[in-house]
């Protein structure tokens, strides 16, 4: 083993988890992906963490000084409880001192958005920057915000819901029990649903959009959306426009609210492009206050999907 | 003089400027207030706090080893210079770096807003929290954030812009050049200007805001409309009950974004109390999501017009 001290991470996800040991850079020395298996309940699911663990530590011949773990859900940040997490079925596991005891090592637990914020700004698109906004679009809208250097956490680690701050006061009920919120004009869901709705009261008659989703409007998702777009089609532009407008003002409020030198802007939906995003950064430049818009680049994210197990590794480093 | 060390803040607005000595826990050791006199030009103002500062630490007779400033304005937070101060009339002054040569010591320059949502933070309603929201309520509104016991700044110390997040992305555009602000809604000028309106539109015949108001829609102000909401007015408690519902919805936003354990709800018109309030706090508990919103409290400031200089000054410790 070299003694240059190097971190692990996991992104634990519904499905999967993916396992990475990292340097200090954040630059990725061995990883591995394997099934969640959620169904066979907490204990066995840690264990396995723990032994994908044990075994990247070995394959990467690293000392190992830390491990991070990113998870949706609520957590407990001081002890690392999972407090609920639909996606696994969890309620109140003790992931952190469960794996610490196994382990023998030091185990932070971050949110999963969080985790692939901070990783994208320490290891991605947000290196050699101190403040940095990462916001995800994709099913839904998520993210998190560093600021000088720290991501900002919260209370529960629950910090930068940023798809569920409200843009329409009158609008309507989002499923979190909020009103109005960004990621039902913006998300990747919300531009399938518009394109539907228009598409069911026949506004799609002819176009290329109803033709991808085979004649039917109940068929048509965010990719049928954007295929169409490409492709010219008028009604899907507009309903891209439309969401890109709101994601815009949704930047807007980011901005005034944590005043960035960078916005990074990645999830499954972003990639739909021009149609989305210009409309997007034109309503940005068009609305943030001078001193406070001026100057802030907006950049996809480098890490791709290994964005939170990365993250979780190199927060563990800051906690060390 | 004694060998703990304290620190010395100013607050600098328009019209006056407000010198304090506190000590490590920001309790006010001496406190004197200036005119600002800003028509003799950025020169004569420096001399004038630089001077203020050597009488309030001889005063004290306390070793001060920061200065703290809180200014409005936009910043250079690196070097202390202020870009451009409306209020003061003041383009690209070397503020930090004049004071610094003068008086000999290190120099912090803060934003007035976040100064005071720092000292609030730590001197004052927040006394023993980690993540805090601090928003005030007057003709405009303002705030700050600290996150983990920390100020988020942002690029150019202009984080916290918290009037200007949007809660209607189709509504009128605000004075900042953004759309739908919080500011729009639910401050003091917006609660007299809906009065007012509602008022020459004659909903207010026969009713005590009009009369409050010398029969005069145009003079009514937030001032009348909370004056004749307390004495039973209706149209003045709708219009209370609405903006109450803006804040209201503008804090969920916050709290989504920053995930603090304490709201500190400050400034003159959130004196205005439960016609306003009682709205807010309804709706914030209403849409926040639940593992978010639940057991955060809502409390009134603690410093008065004393927390932009003590935080300053505290501000300037940290940097020390």
């Amino acid at each position: 083993m070299t003694m240059e001290s190097a971190f692990a991470g996991i992104d634990l996800g519904g499905t999967k988890m993916l396992g990475v040991i990292v340097d200090q850079n954040g630059r990725v020395l061995v990883s591995e992906e394997q099934p969640t298996l959620a169904a066979e309940g907490p204990d066995a699911v840690i264990t396995r963490m723990a032994s994908l663990v044990r075994r990247l530590i070995e394959e990467s011949g690293r000392l190992v000084s830390g491990v991070g773990v990113a998870t949706a859900g609520t957590l407990d940040p001081k002890d690392g409880t999972v407090q609920f997490a639909g996606n696994l079925g969890w309620t109140q596991v003790p992931l952190g001192r469960t794996l610490e005891r196994d382990l023998g090592l030091r185990v932070t637990v971050e949110n999963d958005a969080n985790a692939a914020a901070y990783g994208e700004w320490k290891a991605g698109a947000g290196r050699g920057t101190r403040d940095c906004v990462f916001v995800t679009v994709s099913t839904g809208i998520g993210g998190g915000i560093v600021s000088d250097g720290k991501l900002i956490r919260g209370r529960s680690s629950s910090a930068g819901e940023l798809g569920h701050i409200t843009i329409d006061w009158n609008g309507p009920l989002c499923p979190c029990g909020n009103v109005g919120c960004l990621e039902l004009y913006a998300s990747g869901t919300a531009i399938g649903k518009a394109a539907a709705a228009a598409a069911a009261a026949g506004e799609a008659e002819g176009l290329a959009l109803l033709q991808l989703a085979g004649g039917q409007a109940d068929r048509i998702t965010s990719r049928e959306v954007a295929q169409a777009a490409a492709s010219g089609d008028p009604l899907s532009q507009r309903i891209l426009r439309e969401a890109g407008r709101a994601l815009g003002i949704g930047l807007v409020s980011l901005v005034h609210v944590a005043n960035p030198e960078l916005i990074i802007l990645g999830g499954g939906a972003s990639r739909i492009g021009e149609p989305l995003l210009g409309p997007m950064e034109e309503t940005f430049r068009k609305y943030a206050i001078a001193s406070l818009g001026e100057g802030v680049r907006i950049v996809p994210p480098q890490l791709g999907a290994q964005a939170g197990a990365i993250g979780a590794a190199l927060i563990s480093e800051q906690h060390h």
